[in-house]
């Protein structure tokens, strides 16, 4: 869950002061159609926006701000034209005014609005990082508040809160209200884990009030003792070293970034970013050295949702079940990398623009990393069976990595997209950060009667158990847009007829997804091997081409399934989906997601059962991690993390790597010493 | 599966030639009592060996000679013990002395045989290289075979033959025999894709002849076309190309290598090697800072047996039910690993010794490689929720990894431990070599009528379906021998009385495994936290100290129960097993698995259903692939990998690693120019 960010809106301020009094270039400066909005964008956006709906009583409050996609026929045109083509920039707005929830679309070029719908349906934007900031200034100047303070004995002024977003459990009408928890930095930057329990606080986000509030019961606050995390503060013994480890290139890097185009080795890709999707994934195609051209793979892959549904049913949690991306934005929440600790020393930075609520554009420093890893083996094999000859061959392999990292209030994810010249693509997710705590009376586990809804990871401090649902929107593309899903089920065949000596075999059979009902997968229910094809196209023995997901092991969600979260977060119900492409269908838990009542899912769109045979497709996957807490994870976690791969299957005509060569030696013996 | 190594036995010879003619010194030559044997062991061993048992009749045949491990007790001596106590060496041998196998146990130190078992039960020990050699040497001058080429218009001096075990399919009487398979060299090294099909030729190991031949069809011999893998050999285009990367460390490497004990970061262990089981990691112990102490996690762990069933139940293939370990020997398979290509730059090698039939060692030059890798991130966090106060804490990642690979005929298998500062220890697996491909006349999908048993990868080249189970044995001793095996299910609980506005939620139940029966689990089939915990220790919260299994996602054998191959390899029916450690059970397919019975496998030994509560235990953990191959695995395969992770649960009282100090940054200008 996210919470408050003054820094940042302090910054808001200054730019948005400064708009107003500059005279700005509205030129767009960009490079490629999928390019994020530029500064220049955002400005235009944010002036058309203001000059036609801005009011001293209308005040526009810009949720979202982002590309609004170019069609793929014109992606395609963009990318074989010879001569340039005019690139189309248009902009899809989701700004509350008065009271409403505005999709306007912009066209940026033309300087025009090009259409503007109010939304009718259920639902809220993403809330904007500024009035998260506001609703948690609201406690310290609320009187019950403060009397609750005084009643535990605390210092108002080491009172940190953060907004929590509230899901939806049946109300009939739904307000835009976040539910305020409020935490003592008394003695520790690490407020999270120093809850004050035993309040409920809602705030009206339109209002900007503080509209329910009771103080139910006392709980002891955590203790700060162990919970500093910050190097400056720790005391001695420091421990365990490590020696200093950095990669060094003496051709330098093996990628070439041409503002946000990648080429490195056999890959070509596009790196995009939006306020809501963070980072995204498109146009990836591979270089086939037989076929001498590049080949597309994905049209584009992001994360489209992350549910992180608690599993306390109390008063104090059970609202939480969060949806990241939907409700605080994976945008907005992406953090600037620190050089030299979240990625190594040789890495390339991206910098990119993310909007403040009044739409003026600010500096995101570091957003993205781009770097090369030694990775493991490419392939290799030592043969010693022909006689008088010794063979041994080995190929060093270099992965290149891209990652951002997106901090939604406690939980850091870290988000890479590991490619390998031998055709995978690796997304992988790792937790790092600070588990959402309880605080209890309880001391040790000696004194637990009944349930506790986590476990005791320190003492008064109990780890809620929740998921971590990551849905990863996968549009391929396996070389052209009409593609088609295959599941090979393994399956046993018993042997009676005494043909051989062996009484059982498995074998495959393959069956090609007709409608997206067939394609509802859980995993690990029967082994089978999941692949994306083009059924247009074959191998020179015949096999249609294709990429397969290689997954992580499955975590279904366990909600039942009319309970409120899990209708929200209904992606969830299978580990796989494939649609039909359909440029609106982005979120899989629905464009409005705040306070929303699951009637715009992946869930319910497939309901249609559309046909998925020879289409542009998109797979849909999700990767769960289910979290018992431990006392590992406090009071900082160490990396958790699982990956995916999709991995080529019959895509080539053979190991697209055979004719790689391992880069030349590089043997560090230090410089020599200078006279 | 093996083959033959002409080059290896050749070395033996002259080995072997040299040893009569030198004085030996016999001195034992080792550090810790869990070391390999050295050089001088392996020479006393043979020569009380030879003095007792060989005569001109009686050739003495060594199939396996290894370290007989001292007592679990000894070592706590050894280790606790601060004057130097005197090292027992033992070996345990098994070597065939007139069609019998002994097993013999000898004192190294008093140079003495302790006893002498022969072994009367089903099964034969593992092939030596030199019967391997030999028996591929069979067909090259036995007519019928020489017959069936000149049918097949192929020349004799481009075969080179390779010998397959033979696994056992319920003939009342076994003998020594194995199935020799051959294939072209022409134009290629890659013989292992270009099979002569078609015919089966059994040999007998202890007469050394072919005493089965039928020819029974004729298939084409897939081309060579396409199928070199050496760099020498291929024409240009190359690609794709990469920048060369290796790793830079100012102040070395962070750890110390004393003959096999390891010292890195918080964690000490000991890498020991072993013909059959291949590296061995025993002893690993962390640091705990808030303890002052080294703390055991895992008293031993190497991976005990590798079973490779194929799926083709017809006379070509349907005897290949591979046990890597038992039939071909992790060490004895294990290559020397190529510097900068298999292991980093900055790598360290462990060389080690392998012995011949007649008992006379010889050095594996790199056996093993010790290095440091950049990981990810190790923790972070960023804090904008504290007014006036940014907060960015990230630790770099560093990891240690231990490599071997081990070749075993056409496959490469490269087996990693990867040690983390955090207390995870991860070891993976990955495939890469070369596919079993059987020869067909079909050259496109369009042909095929009826089963394949596989997937056409290359014209007339079918690769065979089938499976890498690879079973880990893992004797954890956390914090002491006596542990406890803790399954926590995560079960779903319906709320119905309205006390929550949720109408469900998760919560976890765990149960301690009392006896054998209750630790056998399939993984997936629901959602669970496996613990081996030390029930005898807690936290100061109260949790017991454990660390926790995080698997892969896991493949179980899809053979019927009934089925040869799968009672020979039953230790796969469960993904996970527990059982009391008893220092006979070490090879979870038997002691003798050539031919073997599966009278002595796990499956059956934990039939006696032992108590495991509080006891010494040890967790057996099966990591399976199911290989549906693709045309990228052709002609050498790219890198498959999978991995576990075995994470401190509640074993520290917090995160071990929150006082790391990232290491000092090394950023690389290159060289200053000298004048």
């Amino acid at each position: 869950m996210a919470s408050t960010t003054p820094m940042k809106l302090a910054l808001f301020s200054i730019l948005t002061l400064l708009y107003f009094q500059a005279v700005i270039s509205l030129t767009p400066l960009h490079e490629h159609p999928l390019d994020p909005l530029t500064k220049e964008e955002f400005l235009t956006v944010q002036t058309l926006v203001h000059n036609k709906y801005h009011t001293s009583k209308n005040k526009v409050a810009f949720h979202y701000i982002g590309l609004d996609d170019p069609d793929k026929d014109y992606i395609s045109k963009y990318e074989h034209e010879k001569v340039p083509i005019v690139i189309h920039r248009k902009s899809f707005v989701i700004a509350i005014i008065n009271g409403q929830s505005h999709e306007i679309v912009i066209d940026i070029r033309l300087k025009t609005i090009v259409s503007d719908n109010v939304h009718k349906g259920y639902g809220f934007p993403m809330l904007s990082l500024e009035e998260q900031g506001l609703v948690t200034k609201l406690p310290l100047k609320y009187p019950p508040f403060i009397a609750s303070l005084k009643k535990r004995g605390l210092n108002l002024s080491e009172v940190v809160c953060a907004p929590f977003s509230m899901g939806w459990f049946g109300e009939e009408e739904s307000k835009r209200t976040v539910r305020v928890d409020c935490f003592m930095k008394e003695n520790t930057v690490n407020f999270f884990v120093r809850p004050i329990s035993g309040l409920t606080m809602v705030a009206d986000l339109g209002l900007m009030k503080i509209v329910e509030y009771h103080d139910r019961e006392v709980e002891v606050v955590p203790t700060a003792e162990n919970t500093e995390y910050k190097a400056s503060k720790q005391r001695p013994p420091f421990g365990p070293k490590q020696h200093s480890l950095a990669s060094h290139q003496p051709q330098g890097p093996g990628f070439l970034i041409n503002g946000h185009s990648v080429s490195w080795a056999n890959w070509k890709f596009h790196i995009g970013f939006d306020v809501r999707a963070g980072i995204i994934i498109s146009l990836a195609s591979i270089y086939d050295l037989e076929k001498h051209k590049s080949r597309r793979v994905l049209y584009k892959g992001y994360i489209s949702e992350l549910f992180v549904p608690y599993q306390d049913p109390t008063e104090e949690f059970y609202f939480k079940t969060f949806f990241d991306a939907g409700e605080y934005g994976f945008g907005r929440s992406t953090v600037s990398l620190i050089p030299n600790r979240d990625c190594p020393p040789h890495s390339h930075f991206i910098d990119t623009y993310i909007h403040s609520v009044d739409g003026t554009p600010s500096l995101l420093k570091n957003a993205i990393c781009v770097f090369e890893q030694y990775g493991s083996i490419m392939w290799r094999h030592t043969e010693t069976s022909i006689p008088n000859e010794f063979i041994e061959e080995s190929r060093t392999e270099v992965n290149l990595i891209v990652r951002t990292v997106v901090t939604v209030g406690n939980y850091d994810n870290v988000l890479d997209w590991e490619f390998k010249t031998s055709g995978s693509i690796k997304p992988s997710i790792a937790l790092s950060g600070i588990l959402e705590i309880k605080a209890t009376n309880i001391k040790h586990n000696d004194e637990i009667k009944g349930e506790l809804y986590g476990k005791l990871v320190s003492a008064n401090s109990i780890g809620i158990y929740h998921d971590h649902f990551y849905i990863y929107y996968l549009d391929f593309d396996i070389d052209g847009a009409e593609n088609s899903f295959e599941k090979t089920n393994l399956k046993t065949v018993r042997i009676t007829d005494g043909s051989s000596k062996r009484k059982s075999y498995w074998t495959t059979e393959t069956q090609t997804a007709k409608t997206e009902s067939d394609a509802k997968i859980t995993i690990g229910s029967a082994p089978a091997e999941l692949v994306v094809i083009n059924s247009n196209k074959k191998t020179a023995v015949g096999n249609h081409i294709g990429y397969r997901l290689i997954p992580a092991i499955p975590a279904h969600s366990l909600l039942t399934e009319d309970d409120y979260p899990q209708i929200r977060g209904a992606f969830t119900n299978y580990n796989v989906w494939v649609t039909p492409y359909n440029r609106t269908e982005k979120w899989a838990g629905g464009l409005y997601v705040d306070h929303s009542r699951g009637d715009d899912t992946l869930a319910v769109w497939t309901k249609q059962n559309r046909d998925i045979v020879n289409k542009d497709i998109v797979m849909w996957h999700v990767v769960g991690i289910h979290h018992v807490p431990t006392q590992e994870d406090f009071p900082i976690m160490p990396l958790l993390s699982t990956s995916f791969e999709l991995r080529p299957t019959n895509f080539f005509e053979r190991n697209p790597v055979l004719k790689t060569l391992s880069p030349g030696d590089v043997v560090w013996h230090g410089c020599p010493k200078s006279n």
